[in-house]
């Protein structure tokens, strides 16, 4: 899709950007054609309005949006694009254009998410920073939301311990909040990246703030909660994971403070418990030591049935790949991620894969 | 089975109690006839022993502790006899007899134990304190096993909410371990009771205990556990719950600390996670709030199955019900004691159960 283009389809005035996500998506999987027309996205989310004025004020805004990003080192990446994050774009409303500050190139490493209270125990602050560094440490991108609280200790672990480490905003990629977060901010764009839907120069909105959570679900393989109480703004991440088909984890805590109702309400629900950094590994099915399992013969998730539909020199694109092994979302991604990290599939340019001779 | 004859089947010299409980029940179970011959037992127990001489032996040794039991209100209940809790008749290996120090009226309530390290943590001490005295308030009988830590909370938030509580012993009745613990048996043996396997005056010596574990979750429901690190004996009484078809659940707490480290790898493997009395009760299928479940059509686990099975007026005991309802064991006991908890169900003197009349 044209960059103006996509980018004016994430400004439609009058129209809400998760109906506009949905709307689109469902126009081009239909179509089989990444560019939809901004006029059938309009007739579709508002036939009342007059499509062609909507669509004229939206490429304006556009074009300031891109100048702005521009003078700012920020890059909007449209879906379909390569950069866009392969994880994001398989979930039922991805953002027409993600806009990112820092390094565009984190997006395509293997992530999890932790998330937690913004009014976290100091519990939670160590178990987030401890959890993320583990994960740093083995090579596991840590994704979450710059908030106060289990975020911002999670973004530091990470920082901490030399990894890398995304932050999805509920403002444009140039707005920090909150303001005492500038610092971490920029740490964070050194080597990993702050990502949001929104362009620059949006503020940060309470109504931003659900939609930007299925986006800290959508570019990672599963999220693991470090806290909440029975009311947190973490099971909406969490909800949306789920409805994304992600690995849903959750940290135990106290049962005497209330604070981690929310987080034995998912354990009650059947969310893997979380007290290590390897119990997230075997969760996703990456083992604990990959080394052990460098065949994958060891282990049921890295059954050689995809390996083996990869004839070795040939390149492919994940459609391509999600025909070959009949199913286009998590599963298809995490084994692939899974020999990845094996070293038995290397990742090309545009997106495509191929398979390594055998040793 | 005469009582003195069942004392001397559980003080047969040179075997073990374990393989006496295993063989003698066997053998039981295989006749139809309650009374099993001892020297039968020695025979098939150490065929290498003079049976007649260790019968002997064992019937002196058992006049002995039968006289010392009466002396100290010491009641011996022999298996297949009323009194002798009818859960604890369903394990693999019940003893051939309990004493009981206070009242064993108490071993015909439903149960459930709360388990947990000697070396128990503040939060642990609490929880334990917490969850059982809501027990009590729900009518359920707190079984531990007298120990430090846990086991006393237990043991005394259940008598300060006023509820009854039995303590499993490694030592005979009449022998308090450890010695600090001697006012609270008294208060526990005021209105609940103090169980063993062994006769009057047996020592606490350490090879009890394990043994002892396994009476802790035979007369319970269901096994919670507070706290237990890695290796901690609460994990073997958890074990042989498991093996006895009884529920296992535990109390999730830090990650941190490591000492709930046995505790979350139960949750990883399936118990269920408790913060409150009603998860325990719930899980048992009891609903947190039983006078809503009144006519016991709302609960699936309180199907009327069973109630059906019952005709009005007559009355049942438990070999009955089990061939009617073709389950012998904790299924089968967990509904009778639902409907009973419900007044749907009366139990009547030796063991027998009716069905009250349609309200």
């Amino acid at each position: 899709m044209d960059l103006q283009h996509a980018v004016a389809l994430s400004a439609l005035p009058g129209i809400s950007r998760s109906r506009v996500a949905a709307v689109s998506k469902a126009l081009t999987d239909q179509s089989g054609d990444d560019c939809v027309s901004l006029a059938d996205v309009v007739a579709a989310c508002r036939p009342d309005l007059d499509a062609s004025a909507v669509v004229s004020e939206a490429l304006t805004v556009a074009s300031t949006l891109l100048k702005a990003a521009a003078a700012q080192g920020i890059v909007a990446i449209p879906r379909g694009r390569p950069g866009y994050p392969p994880l994001l774009a398989t979930i039922g409303d991805p953002p027409p254009v993600l806009w990112v500050r820092g390094q565009p190139s984190v997006l395509s490493h293997r992530a999890v998410a932790l998330i937690g209270s913004r009014a976290a125990t100091p519990y939670a602050l160590e178990v987030a920073r401890r959890l993320s560094g583990e994960l740093a440490g083995r090579g596991v991108t840590v994704v979450s939301g710059l908030a106060r609280g289990a975020d911002a200790a999670a973004h530091r672990g990470c920082l901490d311990a030399g990894g890398l480490t995304v932050a999805v905003l509920g403002s444009g990629p140039d707005v920090i909040y909150p303001a005492e977060h500038q610092d971490l901010a920029v740490s964070i764009c050194e080597k990993g990246a702050l990502v949001s839907e929104l362009g620059p120069g949006a503020p940060p909105l309470q109504e931003h703030f659900p939609l930007r959570n299925r986006l800290i679900s959508g570019i990672s393989l599963a999220v693991v909660v470090v806290e909440a109480s029975e009311k947190s703004g973490s099971l909406i991440t969490a909800r949306c994971a789920l409805e994304q088909g992600r690995d849903v984890m959750a940290v135990p805590g106290s049962v005497l403070s209330g604070r981690n109702r929310g987080s034995h309400a998912l354990l009650k629900d059947g969310a893997k418990v979380v007290e290590t950094a390897d119990d997230i590994l075997e969760g996703l099915g990456w083992g604990s030591e990959p080394s052990a399992h460098a065949d994958g013969s060891s282990n049921p998730c890295f059954d050689n049935e995809l390996l083996e539909m990869m004839r070795p020199g040939e390149s492919y694109d994940l459609d391509g790949l999600a025909v070959l092994f009949g199913d286009t979302g998590p599963v298809l991604l995490t084994r692939l991620t899974g020999w990845e990290v094996r070293g038995r599939v290397v990742r090309l340019a545009h997106g495509r894969y191929m398979r390594r001779p055998d040793r």
